[in-house]
């Protein structure tokens, strides 16, 4: 079977799509026929930069696919043959709190990812894909999907009527507009796009800022809020939002981290005064994941696609990621 | 100004409409101009044993009401003559956990209600009414309205996904509708009448069990479930429905408990295997009726209101309220 | 290898001690050499009505035991022979909230309990046992240390100056009195015996009511309290024990439930109008049990054993359970 | 009677005491004679910068005050004359979460504070002193004492058994150790002073970390506690000190942020990895104020007073908090 690997820290142009026998499934594993794959900023910074990121060569990138059981290893009951299955970014984060151990089991750095035909998971890190769901939309959701559903659900305990404040329109911040909305809130969403802005009120956002032409955009939350600010704000991490999310936050709320690329002064007066919650959120458990699909079951949610590549052609996807110009999640088809 | 009173314990024909002078508001109190009141079970029940609640006479009936701010007494900076108001159920109860001084200062219980075309609350009782709301609409939600809201978002924590079961069609269960739609819950909901069912139907709920054609119907939501269990049950306590809610709850999941009328026996191996929570449920605070406002005005949401009868016919009111065959609220115009 | 076994329903002296082959640990799996052994009420139950909880035999009751490692299956990593280590009471209950797949793997109901010289666990339903307790104590906690940590702690959230009320001086509640102390609140314990109320005094416990001598001991634990009533109780379900329960609670406080004995009315007004919470409590997590194990080793906790019996003499034990004299836990040594 | 008033940007030399008219208590308003005051850090800095914070002139610094009621004004039920009260930090904030509300009503900021002979504080801006504190032991809390309370207790979900990390030996760094302690934690305690560490290690402080001689105290905070870290960090916001508070907290902790000095970048990756909870905590509420008030009585608990300076010579209590010299608080009496 064939995989893509980092074979060293030469970037997108240097990985490499070589041969590998198919694994068999050890004791507690699975072995996973993958059909789909998406990417996601962390997966492409894992390329750009394995040494900082301690990955050893060779080593398959990205953590999110999606596929078909193809056999079990001894011990294993919760799976059979046929069925289909995402892995979970974290392959031991069962249920509740995140802990060192499980920080141990990411797909995709600390282990092998799944941008492979084949791969082998544990039976505890797989979950069954909702009926309504294409492999490729599935393969949306372990990082990016359960990411914001954690930062907003799961973690974040948004109620109807709250307001929810998205930056940019990448893969998370628009599975986070599905979910805010599923879940009854009130969602303002930025970009440098009128065309993205645009996409996103079609979908149902309330209020969109270019942050181009509105390059105070804390101060259009404070108004569009009556001056009270947005509960939650989602933090991707753009260069220099920090200091803007926390004068958009509302008193007593919460500003859910995921960013990867800000570092940046943060403003301490602020953060006490205002009693602001800076959550940093890392993916998110098993069980989180399943009450995830139960709501995206019920509201027939789609992670939206932005472009879907021939897995021969994944140094494509990459080069898209980096290129930052796009819309919802980028998707690699096996 | 007249007001109905509680003179006896004679029930309803025996309520008095009597002149009383207008209210004097005092140091940090408000005179409001009631517009339109509500009936709750717990008000009928009010009327129907005052001996057994410990109502002095005179006292003015019913929590729920909304009108017109008046006059203002000394020291009050929040209102001011015109302003659309609700009354709070509990007068002092602004935010956190309910405490035993909350609970002393109920409308219609421990104090004087507001089914009177004049009442004096105080500064921190009174609730700004949602711009998109009749003073009939805003006087179905102090009580009937937080109750559903506390016991399903406030308290309950509802995620989007869940599933709620609701237990009859009366007022609280009709806007707990309401909100677990919003919130993004999946609702099964029962009735004895197809009719009501089907109403429930056309406003979102997901499924319907007529529990005279189905009396096993905690079984009928197991299999709604896949097994699973409801995992929010809204108990208004009819006679003998708890045994059957504990049945039907999820392993894990809460029921919030409102009744006034069921008592019965308890399986407490059920409560205690499931890892059932069973919580007891009084309104809630005015913070959480600011939350509620917000959502309400969000989703446009209207109370449901079954019928409206003119103020010199309140005690028909209470005799609709006691033949149990309405949907949603039963409001008294004033 | 010897075991107990329930094998009819005749109850403790039908126990049978049966010689076993050792059995062979599997994938995932550890062979244990277990050293010590618990009661709790749930085992004498088991042991009292196997038909009525389903139990199949031969049944290998208990769920309390700690012992060495010496064997591990294939797969294993966390575990190599001669760690102390003692059972889960659920195989599978790794963290977070409790789900029904959790409840499937309960030692010494669903599965073969611990009663025996060996016996085969899941190498995720092990835990460390703290240097400090020896292998009796540490026998001690999986049922009903875990149980009581859960109550107050990890789901009661107790903090420093609430007020914990105790029914009776069983192993679970003579755990509650020690975790209560070490998280700094105030106790109030009842017995039969004001010997054991000596006792109970003497590890801390600030206030004692015989429940002979004060058969409203409700009103006492208000006095006690000034009127406020008890934030926390823990009801073990003695008979018609819920109703003063219900009457000693503080408004809003919480009453965990872990009585498999207790039916009998609830009074619906009062678990309403105070806005209890009445949480079943079924044992607890492993994550929990990590918790517990660190607080214990800070305080030098040591589980109070009120006899030891040796493992040939396990039913004497079960007869010392059902007579209800003792004070703590019932431990046999293996 | 006399005040002390900020009545330029002069600093401490320039507070003037001056003679005021005794006020009159309005509705809803309680006349108290201040019998003590303490200084906090951010009273120092109101004093230093009054133009940075917007304080109008003349103002009466400092929020903290403990005395007697001398008077009450119309409406006022809950105090009469003679009850020894202390002033709440916020004169609304009843119970709940943080509002913008709220925070317009601390006291020595947005509005007079008690530095001065008498004050008029609001009915529900007041809290009963436990009996077993003098006024300057109570005077010590409604900053600083509730601001530990917050971090650890009632923000922060402390649990018997969990690592506290406290920065210093501060007011509130002292007061959190006594409620950490009281509450079960462990408590790793920093200074530069070793005689300071030796006070904190007798009030029972588990381990110490000179951090002139260990500069980085993080590392050593990780092997204190086997490399986990400490679940709870308490961050005063000295000069560079995040970045160290968040290596030193477990994954999964959290960082209650409470400085008003710290600026400086904060490492995003690690705030993301690790999952922290960084919150900024404002002081608290009075419903906080009174569940404190119970733990201070219960566990016979007294701030520890550094020093206690005459009214008169209020500017030396001043410059001693500038210093930075003390350990506990620095009082004035009245």
């Amino acid at each position: 079977m064939k995989a893509w690997e980092i074979v060293s820290d030469g970037g997108i142009d240097a990985l490499a799509c070589n041969e590998r026998a198919t694994p068999e499934p050890g004791p507690g594993e699975v072995l996973v026929r993958m059909r789909a794959n998406s990417i996601n900023y962390r997966d492409l910074s894992t390329v750009l930069d394995p040494v900082v990121r301690h990955i050893p060569y060779p080593r398959v990138p990205n953590s999110d696919g999606a596929g078909e059981v193809v056999a079990t290893g001894p011990g294993v009951t919760r799976w059979k043959s046929g069925d289909r299955v995402a892995g979970c970014f974290f392959q031991d984060w069962p249920a509740g709190g995140i802990s060192a151990p499980a920080m141990a089991t990411a797909l995709g750095g600390a282990l092998d990812g799944v941008l492979a035909e084949e791969a082998v998971l544990r039976e505890g890190g797989l979950i069954a894909i909702p009926d309504h769901l294409s492999f490729e939309e599935a393969a949306c959701l372990p990082c990016a999907g359960l990411t914001a559903w954690n930062c907003l659900i799961a973690g974040g305990g948004l109620k109807a009527g709250d307001t929810v404040l998205l930056l940019g329109t990448g893969g998370v911040s628009i599975l986070a507009l599905q979910f805010a909305l599923a879940a009854g809130a009130r969602v303002i969403i930025t970009s440098s796009s009128d065309a993205k802005l645009e996409r996103a009120r079609a979908m149902g956002a309330h209020e969109t800022i270019n942050y181009v032409a509105t390059p105070d955009w804390a101060k259009r939350v404070l108004e569009l809020t009556g001056g009270r600010g947005a509960d939650h704000v989602l933090e991707v991490g753009g260069p220099g939002t920090m200091e803007q999310s926390i004068e958009a936050v509302a008193v007593g709320g919460q500003i859910a981290y995921i960013g990867v690329l800000t570092g940046g002064a943060i403003n301490p007066l602020g953060l006490m005064r205002k009693s602001v919650r800076l959550q940093g959120v890392y993916v998110g458990s098993r069980a989180m994941f399943e009450d995830m699909n139960r709501a995206l079951a019920l509201h027939d949610l789609h992670p939206v696609i932005d472009q879907t590549f021939p897995f021969a052609e994944a140094r494509d996807a990459f080069h898209h990621m980096k290129a930052a110009k796009h819309f919802g999640k980028i998707v690699i088809s096996i």
